[in-house]
């Protein structure tokens, strides 16, 4: 059996989101820039697509420039926002439990003179508002918190953040690209600035990310050029890449309930077995959390040895996130949470998918178990722990 | 008839590309940087067509860095090679026939402290090598000129800048987003450090570049984040565009020749004959340029009204570039080989490819002269002009 349960890696793409992109790599090649039919065509295949993401978070299309992936809206919301806004002042706020598109983009503004603090989170990962509230000097220009982090699951109870954020007139962005698709977003009940989101997440092509912009905000480019996507966003736009990603939006509205039920009711099965085995730690927040992600830390062993063990029983899975995977450091979102380094070694993510089947869950459920016990026999680390 | 001319705007997909980006849109859907065998298969694909990439460039696969766009690799090297070489100075040189993508990621830089000269050109739109030279100050770091550009069809004779930048220790990178599987590159013989290209100009697919770095050059990325490409390009690969890439570099190498010699004999009899029509001109170098790239200022009319009445046609082609088509202002680049004002608005540019036929061109030849004599006789500006 293969079972996939990566699905913060990347999804399948959904076989309609395929089939509507399949007429933009033949025949309707068009560039949307050109005045003639062939370029109108692809033109209005991408405000189509335009309209079907802006509707997936409740927003206008004009406020959606699409971007090649979710690192680059993280970057290009961050950076764009902190330098409009630099003559207000070099101040900006991120939590500790970023994706690294948003903790390097924050290095990189360090570089250039920008004073960043990083939010610290309590032990289920979640930032407190009264932190941000006592961390905001006359200088704060930009405050970004991710929406849920791939990694623990940890859903952030944005709408106090950005309550405090907007008494003081600061700009807030969150990297949604765990969350949009996935769970019911709307921009304007949670008053934020922008929205960093990836198609791949949602059933969508890989190449294909967004970013929201409420209107009126002003926001530096990442990728200067031409006057594509009004000139916030140049290079000659994926036309393919984007029709499948208007695609997933519309499949994701119309499905994103039935799949929040069936793999909430799979992740629910994997989190009550496995936090019985003994010495193994739910990540994260046990209620607060994406309703598809499973996310332990298991005492006295390494999380990449478990990924071997499972891969070769056709079970796919990660330790950390996807981005890190070859780097092996101790995550820096588990030391943020309070995990002790040597268990921050030992973690694992189940992320579930719609084409995950009870049966699946079943084997995961008797596989596991038999790889801990036989890594445990294994290690150093884990003799004596019994008593 | 439809004839597609535009091929400078982008290109039909290669049907044998998208046969092979197919299976990375069905079961082989893994992140690359998975550890399990899923992820295994993506990161052997994106290796492959790193190799295919650079053999086409003559390079080695490690100097090949796959971004989004041709935009994107502009933006990139421009602005990161600057910035990692700014302690050692902060001036630049780019010539006045630049892509949009580097003359706006140059204005950014002026806006950060760095200063620029716009090198001026010769009525061809060809760089002189003693105006780099008498440009250069001690805080030279970067030049950048464009391989050919896309408005006028001129190819830059490289070489001889490359080696004036080599003497004074300036990196040299250009925008091959025109030339790259078009023409023969070889980036040793060219002595560059850095090299721009796009896919969707060769017969492969939309949202697929690269920047070709030479080895021990240090850049600072545009997108910040997870490992990918080895840290300096970060979001998860797409690995379909990617392997479509390496597919449309493969079937370049094979059929370069061939389409060399189909394009120009066809251009050549474009260029023929229009250049007999009365008050029209030829613009760009007439032997030094694009083999498929025919240009010309068409005097008394507007640019616009011929692509128009074309189209109408079923005749696709553009006037100036694709990336600013809507925006109808006069063509810098076509002000700066020293067209007038007046004459710049009549510009006209016919780009073909593979799959143009020889009924296509006397199709063409046999209905733009009749577009011309119907605008002139509705034109103000025409009055008299045959005295």
């Amino acid at each position: 059996m293969k079972c996939y349960f990566d699905h913060v890696a990347t999804n399948p793409l959904h076989p309609d989101v395929l089939e509507a992109m399949m007429p933009y790599f033949k025949e309707e090649y068009g560039n949307p820039l050109s005045l003639y039919e062939l370029g109108g065509k692809a033109r209005d295949a991408v405000e189509k697509a335009r309209e079907a993401t802006a509707k997936l978070i409740k927003a206008k299309p004009s406020t959606i420039v699409f971007t090649s992936s979710g690192a680059e809206s993280n970057n290009f919301a961050l950076r764009g926002l902190a330098l409009a806004r630099q003559a207000n002042g070099k101040h900006i706020m991120v939590s500790k439990v970023e994706h690294h598109s948003i903790l390097n983009s924050a290095r990189f503004l360090e570089k250039s003179g920008f004073v960043v603090t990083y939010l610290p989170v309590d032990k289920y990962g979640i930032v407190g508002p009264e932190v941000v509230k006592s961390s905001i000097t006359k200088e704060t220009t930009v405050i970004s918190i991710i929406h849920a982090s791939s990694e623990i699951g940890t859903i952030e109870p944005l709408k106090e953040i950005v309550t405090i954020a907007k008494e003081h007139n600061i700009l807030f962005h969150t990297d949604a690209v765990a969350t949009t698709g996935n769970i019911p977003i709307d921009v304007n009940e949670l008053n934020i600035d922008a929205l960093s989101m990836s198609a791949h997440q949602f059933y969508g092509p890989k190449g294909a990310g967004a970013l929201y912009i409420r209107e009126g905000v002003r926001i530096v480019p990442l990728i200067y050029g031409g006057i594509q996507e009004n000139g916030r966003r140049a290079g000659t736009e994926n036309v393919p890449a984007i029709v499948g990603m208007g695609k997933a939006a519309e499949i994701a509205i119309r499905d994103m309930e039935k799949r929040m039920n069936h793999t909430q009711r799979l992740r629910d099965k994997v989190i009550d077995a496995f936090t019985k085995i003994p010495h193994i730690y739910l990540t994260g927040h046990p209620e607060k959390r994406l309703h598809n992600h499973a996310s332990f830390v298991v005492e006295f062993i390494e999380g990449e040895a478990m990924l071997l063990l499972l891969a070769m029983k056709g079970i796919y899975t990660a330790s950390g996130s996807a981005c890190s995977s070859k780097a092996l450091k101790s995550s820096p979102i588990l030391l943020s949470i309070g995990t002790p380094t040597a268990l921050a070694q030992g973690s694992i993510v189940f992320s579930l998918g719609e084409g995950n089947s009870d049966e699946e869950i079943d084997y995961l459920l008797e596989e596991f178990p038999k790889v801990v016990v036989k890594l445990r026999e294994m290690s150093p680390f884990a003799k004596g722990w019994e008593k």
